[in-house]
């Protein structure tokens, strides 16, 4: 390779208002954006393989630095030759830093200046982790893209609070920064905190900008707060930060949260929730939601969505899903994740092509206006 | 489709000894025997979907019509537009008659002479199977290849009451003939009873002849007695039945039971193994048995078996199987059943050829010497 290809850059090809379409480019190839990263939390994206999760039209998948460490850890996933190589994805992966479900599901956990010290919620085994600790990780697990260890601040919290969490989270983002040190090829993305207070955001953001990072996350978001003021705060967060660097909003979302969030400037999304709702008989479609255990479907031999391109919607009706859903069979799950994650990928590649041509507004007009019609009955 | 793509026949092409190896031809595509039909108990071959199945080489799967009669409803099915299309398989099709799962698993079983009375195990609701609803159930689920219903003789069982069972069956199988009609193009198997007593099976196999079956099954084996008694069985029990007709032995097996029934004569085979296995972490491989849950694979680089071409085996390592099987992924799941789906059907495909080439016995001293190896720990 040389050096061009080499290096990790991002291109925006067309803006429409805040909303940017773009590519991010590295070593391991291409990333669309607005992209939308499916969650493979212990090296998979949970009853999916990682062909057919490519298939759906994903560029980049996500990985858990907090599970990978504790099961299989890092060192034994970097004595076989690292993450890709490991779950068989040869595309870019992108690891969170451990920091958010350190705090979510590990046992015994002490949060100070140095790090976090907890216990495995797997084996009760004792770990720590830190700005350095938490770069190691992701080196030795061989992610494309790195992200700064934070504290991402629980919702709802007093501003003194905020503040306490931000700053102590800018400090750490400064750690983690010189931890990684120069690694051509891979990025590091500082994590904007300050909950819902723009002042705290601001001053997030600065710091964020001073220690320079190649991407930026808008973190601390879709924890309880709710849609509106979500939006609230990405009406102005976004452009705190660099425009020439890929945005990032960690953990979202909804379908329509992502369209709002599009139209507000971010770039990269990861959310567990079209492959969980696929576990749970849940189905994205234009038309908003479909829960396929609802018995109006026992009889129904219409595919979940008419228009969809995917295996389950070409294959199979809902009266059969419906069937597998009750009889608690896997092929459940494998259906309707796949279905979900062709969903959510193909919401990407439209809001792509809206932006591209200047009409995301006619694009969020028609995708509201559909999910409100709902799912519709037989004829 | 003209009269002769429209028939059900069966064809030799080569003998070694008393194995044969031919094709069943069926309006819906060419079964090639020695055949082993994956099991899709409740319409789908659990964690497979079925083009995947089929790409393991299966020319055929097994339906189970007790458990579709229940769940869904073999009427809502044919609704549906039949079996084939509910479940997406457009290949032949074999249904049990619901005899043998009746007896074992539904609540409140009475078994009479017009056949046995019983509430299901998913909800409670009263049902009765007989030999004429057994035919339209199965004729309501569009199987290909039809089971005579009858009783599956529980093992031990002294002379007397096996024969007893199995001169029910035969009064069974002769309504089971007279419900099933003509019904070009669908076949119609009876099953040979008589536990392990050479008479009894004699006696069976002449009753069986004398109504007329497009195929003959060899029933009331695997059921608890054994190989040695199983195997002391198949030296004569194929040999009773017409040498023109498909043999099938019911419920088998292992790989080695297999391997012995072919070179008995016996020409198609059904189990749960191979899929079973692979939903807890056992897979099947040229050197016998493999756990995945052992620790021992943890940091093992290596596939499962080197030399097989599976996905599994392609793509992952042991330790990234030993990985997902403790973390109760989906995925384990998935690879190892497509794994013991593929060795299954290789085995097959290796005693076709085996047997066109008159060279049977070769293959199975080189099947047992490989067995008895034992998997191989790393170097």
């Amino acid at each position: 390779m040389d050096g061009a290809q080499n290096r990790f850059s991002f291109a925006i090809h067309a803006t429409d208002g805040p909303a940017r379409t773009g590519a991010i480019s590295t070593p391991r190839g291409e990333i669309r954006t607005p992209a939308f990263m499916p969650v493979g939390t212990a090296a998979t994206v949970k009853a999916m393989l990682p062909g057919n999760v490519r298939q759906t039209g994903a560029d980049i998948l996500l990985g858990n630095t907090y599970h990978l460490m504790l099961r299989p850890g890092a060192q034994r996933i970097a004595d076989l030759g690292g993450l890709h190589r490991f779950m068989n994805w040869n595309r870019p992966i992108l690891t969170d830093s451990g920091g958010f479900q350190v705090m979510s599901l590990a046992d015994l956990r002490k949060l100070t200046e140095e790090g976090v010290a907890f216990r495995s919620h797997v084996d009760g085994s004792k770990h720590m982790l830190t700005p350095e600790s938490s770069m190691e990780i992701q080196r030795l697990l061989g992610s494309d893209i790195v992200m700064a260890f934070d504290e991402c601040t629980p919702y709802p919290a007093t501003e003194e609070v905020a503040a306490e969490s931000m700053r102590l989270s800018m400090r750490w983002a400064k750690r983690s920064k010189a931890a990684f040190g120069e690694r051509p090829g891979h990025a590091l993305f500082g994590i904007q905190q300050g909950s819902v207070f723009r002042d705290l955001r601001a001053e997030s953001a600065e710091k964020l900008r001073e220690i320079g990072f190649d991407g930026y996350a808008i973190g601390g978001l879709a924890v309880g707060e709710g849609q509106e003021a979500m939006f609230f705060v990405l009406d102005y967060a976004p452009a705190m930060l660099p425009d020439d660097r890929p945005r990032y909003l960690m953990g979202v979302g909804k379908p329509s949260d992502i369209v709002g969030a599009v139209a507000r400037g971010v770039d990269m999304f990861d959310c567990v929730l079209p492959s969980r709702s696929g576990r749970t008989a849940q189905a994205f479609t234009r038309r908003g939601v479909v829960n396929l255990r609802n018995a109006r479907h026992a009889a129904d031999p219409r595919p979940l969505d008419a228009d969809c391109t995917c295996p389950c919607c070409t294959g199979y009706s809902r009266a059969y899903l419906h069937h597998v859903v009750k009889a608690q069979e896997i092929i459940a799950s494998m259906l309707l994740t796949w279905h979900n994650l062709h969903y959510y990928q193909e919401l990407m590649s439209g809001l792509r092509e809206a932006i591209s041509r200047k009409s995301l507004d006619t694009f969020r007009s028609r995708f509201e206006a559909d999910q409100a019609l709902g799912d519709v009955e037989p004829v």
